[in-house]
């Protein structure tokens, strides 16, 4: 069973693929998409939305994991997030997958055990499950992180 | 020259259709995409994405009017509109619209005059002005008043 966990930003989308297998998690593949230089949001929200038809065709993930947000600075960075959300969202319900959504608490308990954790202390983590021994960003990282938590979540 | 305005929301989602001539604005069509009873929110997105390509596919406008947001209630309905307003944006570029965004102020000094005017002051003046005698919804009214706004400032 292949999770897509997914970080979305408007600067950065961070995505990662794992194998959920009755033996454990394996890494597929991780990546980001990078935003900034885009302009303006339209384009941006649009590029997200097509890379995520291209991951989604090249991988074939049954499932994504996505961060349930309930928390941004302010309104005005809340509506930028939430169109980049929603670029994730609609090419994944398009693609036909099954969508989870996971507080913070939740996928840094997962994989850290404790909801505090820094991102550094998520992204070391994340390696150590995977045996990722590569550089890793943290936007990777905590799309990564979001996959494992779904896979933990999950019984087959 | 059609235009298609838009007013996004993620309980009901107002279009309307003008088309602009030399001798003024004509009046095409308008219609709500009911999303109250949809859940979860991801199918809500992706219906709204759905019914733009739709309405873009059957009215073939050039252009795309929509509201310029920075306010909402607070940060979760701030995360939710910009989702809806992401599914817009999305199928409006996907079908090669060319987006144009306006503040409230603008859209209501376009087609009222003055930028404090009620939801039904503007629908009473997007009747008269395009000639509708039926009855129109509050957001129909305003995703027309969107489109009227853009008309006024687009010259041919």
């Amino acid at each position: 069973m292949i999770v897509l966990g997914v970080d979305p930003g408007t600067m950065t989308t961070g995505y990662g693929l794992v194998d959920k297998v009755s033996s454990g998690i394996n890494f597929i593949h991780s990546g980001k998409i990078e935003l900034s230089g885009i302009n303006p949001i339209h384009e941006r929200i649009h590029r997200i939305f097509e890379s995520f038809l291209e991951i989604i065709r090249r991988f074939n993930p049954e499932e994504l994991a996505i961060e349930d947000v309930f928390f941004a600075k302010n309104v005005k960075s809340a509506l930028k997030l939430g169109q980049a959300r929603g670029a994730v969202l609609i090419a994944s319900v398009q693609c036909g997958l099954k969508i989870y959504e996971y507080s913070p608490l939740e996928i840094k308990k997962a994989v850290v055990g404790y909801g505090r954790a820094s991102k550094e202390q998520v992204r070391s983590m994340v390696k150590s499950i995977l045996g990722i021994k590569d550089n890793l960003g943290l936007d990777e990282a905590d799309a990564l992180a979001t996959a494992i938590c779904h896979a933990h979540w999950t019984k087959y």
